[in-house]
């Protein structure tokens, strides 16, 4: 699969519009059925070792519009996983005591320890989109906030955070699909809130500050996957591949045990 | 199912002697495949709904000897879950900070908000059980603790929180059998732990004080389900059907929408 394509280096400059949301790499979700079954095997197999191993963290940041399929990335991508030792952390608005503080110690209190995995639904990120799209940072506020932001990343990752980064891409029209579903469906009402609508009006500022962030906080050690997502099935394919891919990698190992294993074996079959 | 008889009453005194942990209620795996798929499907609806209307909190308590599968529990039972909302917290020895606080104080930090569950893997059950077989507190404390337990539950109940506690069953024997394959099979090492075996000469203690904490804290508010869990799939069925029966007696309903539907259907076609 061409997961290079919309893994974006650092320093790329980015138009969205060059990344088709409808992008599915010429596969069918018929054809994919089978290798993604064997992904999700591989999946529950590296986080078991990641698990038993305490070496390293996975940290996955999930951004997007409204309607981008945050919440079902989690359910039906990482379907399988094991909720031992993995957690999903949602940051809605700051809190006051949150606001209190500088803007990465909500996010950096919540990253997950040695052998667990945590998504950021939402995250640090929305510091340098919703806020600039109103207005509550300047520019010069944005670009410093990119400076840190690739500075904590770095950090994370050097002390032994794996950070992965995708940001689900939709279309406009896409968007307003969801919400129509969302009015329609009564068990879906609650999905629905108003100030999606609103937040819908400023949707090409949101794209202009995306590509921003994708440009700006690419880097070697934590690079951005721009997420084709209108179609689910493609999403959740990409994400887990993605995710597979980044494990694979870490080599890693399941621990030995301290001591004689013949002994142990002996002092418990010796127990009453 | 009999599950009222494994549902223990308040101030009703347990012998666990009197407590089969082989015990299937002349059910097979394959007898209740099909009843166990439809409690997984009703179990994610009920989830969704609870998400949803933000009424309710569920806590599940999983207390059990070591090998009686509280993991496994979280991993096979819960099997479906939507990680967002879904919560495990699993409590280790105390750090410093958390000993210089009451018993609770850590544990109720960590309870869910409304809409949420989370899964304690151990609890606050660990102060008037490994410290009491440890004689790091007395009888005295132990049977004040019980108050103290009882009347935390009560309030988290009362405050819209459903409290379900589960004690694990398992034989002696199957403790034994389950150290052995740890040590045997190399991708599991990492389970065993030298204290299992240091905590397994003190199996009658933990009975005793099981059956002190089942007959104290089972109260009408919250009492103490006993879950035969030698066999894995009557174990993972159980806690399923007890979670959906407890989650059913909510009556939730997701809430309605603000405004008017047909408005609101109106503002998302009308827009860009």
């Amino acid at each position: 699969m061409m997961i290079e394509k919309f893994t974006i280096k650092s320093k790329e400059k980015i138009n969205l519009n060059d990344f088709d949301p409808e992008y599915t790499d010429q596969l069918s979700k018929d054809s994919i059925k089978e290798e993604h079954l064997k992904l999700q095997t591989k999946f529950e197999e590296l986080q078991d070792v990641l698990y038993a191993s305490k070496k390293f963290a996975l940290l996955i940041v999930l951004q997007g519009m409204d309607c981008s399929g945050k919440d079902g990335t989690v359910k039906k991508a990482l379907m399988g996983v094991n909720p031992n030792g993995f957690n999903v952390e949602s940051f809605k608005e700051p809190t006051p005591e949150e606001l209190g503080h500088d803007y990465l110690w909500r996010v950096h209190k919540a990253a997950p320890q040695k052998g667990d995995i945590t998504v950021f639904n939402r995250s640090y990120y929305e510091d340098v989109l919703v806020t600039r799209v109103h207005k509550i940072i300047d520019d010069e506020t944005a670009l410093n906030r990119f400076t840190q932001i690739n500075k904590f990343e770095k950090y994370l990752v050097d002390n032994h955070t794996v950070v992965i980064k995708f940001f689900l891409h939709i279309s406009k029209d896409f968007q307003k699909k969801k919400l129509e579903s969302r009015l329609e469906i009564p068990e879906k009402h609650w999905k629905f809130s108003a100030a999606d609508l609103t937040e819908r009006k400023f949707w090409d500022k949101y794209q202009q500050y995306y590509e921003d962030v994708l440009y700006n906080c690419s880097t070697e050690e934590a690079p951005w996957h721009i997420v084709p997502s209108n179609n689910r099935w493609f999403r959740d394919y990409f994400v887990l591949k993605t995710i597979v891919n980044n494990l694979e990698k870490l080599n890693l190992n399941y621990p030995e045990i301290d001591g004689n294993i013949q002994d142990l074996i002996k002092q418990v079959k010796d127990s009453d």
